[in-house]
This record gives structure tokens, C-alpha cells and sequence, in this order.
């Protein structure tokens, strides 16, 4: 499976209406099935070399609309690791001694440490993306952020982090009827957050903050845009990405400073 | 599946020789699998419902001797659980910063949010354990610690937290078994620490540390000595203890403050 179409191109231009919702690759759902849990292993393999090696780390970020899939992916993806080397942070609404400092104080404070894969369920691109769309910054500021977005990351890919942020691209049609899931089903209801429904109102000033935001793409800290009105494609799309990164980190066992075979244990 | 056998009641003073370490409760490894599999639903549902819920939490604390299986528990029955509910903190070596306050500190800064499964991988009782041992404390020290455990973790079952401690049980046997594994498999030479051969020496002086860790066992904060030199079998002794404990707390789907059948989204 080529997954190389789904990235951001290091200075693209991206408008969202080219990319598609509902890619499914000419699979089926059962044959993804079988190529999942062959990837699953792979993932559960890296892991362990990247947790036992400790030299580099894994940061993914999630960003999607409202019912995009975020909790899914975490749940169905992120869940296939060994939780010993995970840490998720869900940024919510800053706090008030968040707000007291820069943007990205609260987000550095989180970034995983050597061995760790990150996630970022939410992110500092909420910071340039709801705050733009209903003017609580204006476009200069929202250009600044970028610009520090931009540093940050480099910062975190110089000091052995590498970064891969995922938009979960589904369509007004598709997250209607998750939306209305959530209505439907009592067991969703809490799921349910009226002021979903504002953020669906401002659909379009939505898109053209995330195809600012996916201007950040660069080699070392890419975007994908992912298919992600099928669940199963889209975990199966991350999955194949993350294998390719951990394959491309290559971590390994680390060195022993003792000789296993002149060790007596009493 | 009994359970209740392995719980230290409140006030018991324990003898850890009278507690088996090879306990198979009369059952197979194949049938412990179907038993597993079971529960693991049941947890990801009970998971969910306090998830949801968001006015309870539940930490589970991990205690054993090198090679008693905290990460293969955090592996096969946390990795079972959504990570996105999840909070695993590994408890190292204290810092500069963290020995410049009292031991508990750190401890607290850890401790799960309403809604949040914590996972404790070692803990506050590495402070009257490990530096018992050692003499870093004197007998003294260790009660004053032991009480304030009492307390704080009495502050925690008071604001909805339930508190559930598991000291995984092994035979010096089993721990050499496992431990020569690590020098004769390559790939598990990284998990081999030649410090685990000096805390082996010691063996009967943390066993009567954790004897009177134990002693902190409480009906709201409660000690498991979980017999662990099958690992199926210790695996299924949590997953069953976890199950009862949520099904004790009953986490509720939350009210919801709108009328689903009233709200349409365009």
C-alpha cells in the first residue's frame, strides 16, 4: 500500500476539495483486516526496539474536525502499543495559568521523552485553528504562530524527535451522520457536544485554517491528510505510516556493558 | 474465580511464606485464555462507562520484586484498556528536584483525574522498600512513612479515587529462571540490570519490608498478593479484581442537559 499520496509535499499548497474523504484504496474492509494485523505486530516490534534503545523518540499529533476519528484512531491504532512506553496528552481548553504563558509552554512540557512515542490527541495547532476561526487572533498573529509552529518542531526533530501529524479529512456528509449517532444511540450520548454543531456551522473558515496549518509540512515534520470516512482505512493508512517512520528511525537493541554469559546467578 | 483469598484484610499481618507464589487455581492455561478474554470486554466497557461518567477514578499501584511482571501486567491487561483513559507512570530513581521535597510530592502530581484509569509501574512504597533495605531510612522513618501512605492515600479514596495495590508474587526461583533468560536471549539482554543480583542477595530483607508495606491494606485502599509465578494465572487474578472493583464503583453514562430528539443538524 502506497502511502506516500497522502502526505503534504514540504511547501504544497494544499486545498482540501482535492484531497479525498473516502479513499478506501480498491480494498475491501476483511482484506484490511488481515493486512492491520500484520502491521499491528510490526508496530508492537518498533516499539519495543525504540523503548529499549532510548535514544530517539515519536511524537503524533492528531487533528480532525469534530466525530473526525480522533478517539478512534488512539483507541484502534495508539492501543496496540505496550502503554509502558506511551504518553497521550488530550489538550482541552487551556487553563488560566496556561493562558498566562506562550502557546507552546504547555505543549513542550508534554513532548515524549527518549524511547517514548507521543500522542497528541489535540494539539498547539488547535491554537491556529478554532482561535482563528472565531477571531479570538487575528491573520498576523495566526502567521506568527506558524512561523513559531515551525521552529518548535524543528527543535523537537533536532533533538532526536521525529514528528508525524495526521488530519483525519472526512466529509460534512460523513460526520452528519456521526453526529447523528450521538443523537441516536443512548449509549453516544455524552459523546454529544452541542457547540459541535457551531464549529459544523463555520465548515468552510474551518478548512481554509487547516490548509494554513498543513503548510507546516516539511520532510521531517509531515502531514498526511487522511481518508477518514472509513474508519478501517484510515487506521490501516496510519498504521502503514507509523510502520515506515519506526522502520526509517531503525532503533535497536541497545549496547550491554556486561558479558551475559560470565554472569553467575545464585 | 475467588479473588478474596488474595486480598490482605485490613489490619492482617502477613507472612509472605504462607502465601503461594504458584497458585494456578486449579485451572489450565488454555482455559484461563477463554476466562481473559472475557473479562478484557468487560474492562474496556467498565472503562468506557467511568470514562464517560467523569466523577470517579481508579489507581492501580504495581509492586514487585525485579522480574515479577509489572510490565508484563502494564503490557497484557492495562494495554487492554483504551489509552485514551489511561495515565502509567514509571517511577524511577527520584530526581534532585523530586528529593527536594517529601517523598509523596511526586507521587501526588501523578495521581489520576476524575474519569482516569492511573497505572502506578513501582510507587510511594519504593520509600519504605528499597531504601529500607538499604538503610537509607531507619525502622522510624519507615513508620512515619507507612502512615503517611495512610493518609494520603485516604485523601484520595475520599475525593472518588479507589485505590488498588498489587504486589505480584514470585518464588527466588521463578525470579532466577526469569532473569537468566535475560542474559540467554539476546534480544532481552536490555532488560538485564547486574543491580537486580545485588537486590536479589537481599531477599529476605524486602520480604520483610513488604511485609510491613502490606500492613497498609485497607477495605477502600486495598494490598493483593497476587501469586505470580504463572503469568496467565496472575493476569487473570487482576483482571478479575479489576472487573469486581468497577463493578463496585458502577460508573454511570453521564445525564445529558439536551433532548437528543430535538436537535437537528444541517
Amino acid at each position: 500500500m502506497k502511502t506516500g499520496s497522502y502526505r503534504v509535499k514540504a511547501g504544497q499548497k494544499v486545498k482540501l476539495e482535492d484531497w479525498k474523504t473516502d479513499d478506501d484504496g480498491g480494498l475491501e474492509e476483511d482484506d484490511a483486516k488481515v493486512l492491520l494485523d500484520e502491521l499491528e505486530d510490526q508496530l508492537f516490534d518498533l516499539q519495543e526496539r525504540l523503548y529499549a534503545e532510548r535514544q530517539q523518540s515519536l511524537l503524533i499529533v492528531l487533528q480532525a474536525r469534530d466525530a473526525g476519528g480522533k478517539d478512534g484512531v488512539v483507541k484502534k491504532v495508539v492501543g496496540q502499543f505496550n502503554p509502558n512506553g506511551l504518553k497521550i496528552t488530550n489538550f482541552k481548553q487551556p487553563t488560566e495559568d496556561e493562558l498566562a504563558h506562550d502557546f507552546l509552554w504547555r505543549i513542550h512540557a508534554h513532548t515524549p521523552g527518549k524511547g517514548m512515542i507521543g500522542v497528541f490527541n489535540r494539539s498547539h495547532y488547535e491554537d491556529v485553528l478554532v482561535t482563528r476561526v472565531y477571531s479570538m487572533i487575528d491573520n498576523k498573529t495566526a502567521k506568527t504562530r506558524l512561523k513559531h509552529i515551525r521552529a518548535f518542531e524543528e527543535l523537537l526533530t533536532d533533538n532526536g524527535t521525529r514528528v508525524v501529524k495526521f488530519y483525519l479529512h472526512i466529509s460534512p456528509e460523513e460526520q452528519k451522520e456521526r453526529l447523528q449517532a450521538r443523537l441516536d444511540e443512548p449509549e453516544k450520548n455524552w459523546k454529544f457536544n452541542p457547540g459541535d454543531l457551531k464549529d459544523r456551522e463555520h465548515w468552510e473558515a474551518f478548512t481554509e485554517a487547516y490548509q494554513d496549518a498543513l503548510s507546516t509540512s516539511t520532510d521531517e515534520a509531515p502531514w498526511y491528510v487522511v481518508p477518514a470516512d472509513h474508519k478501517w482505512y484510515r487506521d490501516l493508512v496510519i498504521s502503514q505510516v507509523l510502520v515506515s517512520i519506526l522502520n526509517d528511525m531503525n532503533p535497536q537493541f541497545p549496547d550491554i556493558d556486561f558479558k551475559p554469559s560470565e554472569i553467575r546467578i545464585k
